[in-house]
């Protein structure tokens, strides 16, 4: 997707050969526009599949997740890391490794959002070593719900994530694939 | 706004005379279309005061400060709980009491993202004891920027968070205002 690299050019930033930081649109301060323009684009590449329902991860998934649920007309769910007070019944819970904050959390989802009678797309801002994702495909697959594809805002190529998800059988529908972060630069896969 | 209060009587779950639960539509499963006419109405009541920035809380924030954000053309800027890698530069600090988690938590906003030139709208998901709110409101003050109001999604107007705001000199609008939460019913100041 042009406009979401073109930005990624203009304002991520490199940080090391693995992180590059967007929080200019993304991960802190949040482009409403852009995210329109990523819930469209996720929405037209899934617009065929049946969706009943979006499943994200707080907190970064949220914007995009939820503007392509205002176009797909359906729910988003966001996996908590963090248990509320409020979320009290039964719970639907995988184990999520995150390399860029280096903690293990568990993530929960209430059995009372989902059934075996959804058709979920995934969401997620960045597909790395693919760990979320696979967390969230466990509690997908836990409530019998079948799985649409995976939609990613931003891919690191150069690390296994999509390779993981491809080989348990999920389509990855990234809308920037990076291919390399060296010397401050960006390189994506065209 | 009849539609949140419509949409509260049907799903939300009374879990304490203090706890009201809408993990259905807003804390856990989102409803994308409401989230757009919330968006909406903070934007009708706050369209003349010349905002440049929304900030909001992770996560349940984001939802409705991104489609507010989008109707005002303006950057959102959630503020994190959690203190990702990613997250380098200077950071603006405040404590945080979550009576509903129970924990203390450390609230960031990178100070590259807000300015003494920003006039700001804070959005947040519920007003209790306006613990999240004082904390944005501090933050925002270290950064010189100046406070157009608060909006908030549903107010617990049985807490002190309006009385708290207002007293501090800061314009509050909730867009549903709860007056009693007792034997399973919400009541609702109208």
């Amino acid at each position: 997707m042009e406009l979401l690299k073109q930005r990624i050019r203009e304002q991520g930033v490199v940080l090391s050969d693995k992180v590059l930081k967007v929080d200019a649109f993304l991960n802190h301060q949040i482009d409403p526009a852009l995210m329109r323009e990523l819930g469209h684009e996720f929405a037209e590449r899934f617009r065929t599949e049946g969706i009943t329902k979006i499943v994200t991860l707080e907190a970064s998934g949220i914007a995009p997740a939820v503007m392509a649920g205002l176009e797909l007309d359906v729910p988003v769910i966001f996996a908590r890391k963090h248990q509320s007070l409020t979320l009290t019944e039964d719970l639907l819970t995988a184990s999520v490794y995150s390399f860029t904050k280096q903690v293990e959390n568990t993530i929960v989802v209430s059995t009372k959002h989902l059934s075996s009678s959804d058709r979920v797309l995934i969401i997620d801002d960045f597909l790395a070593n693919g760990e979320a994702a696979k967390g969230l495909i466990s509690i997908i697959n836990q409530a019998g719900a079948s799985i649409a594809g995976v939609g990613i805002v931003i891919e690191k190529s150069f690390q296994n994530g999509r390779r993981d998800l491809e080989r348990l059988g999920h389509r990855v529908e990234s809308l920037a694939r990076v291919q390399r972060l060296h010397d401050g630069q960006v390189s994506f896969i065209e």
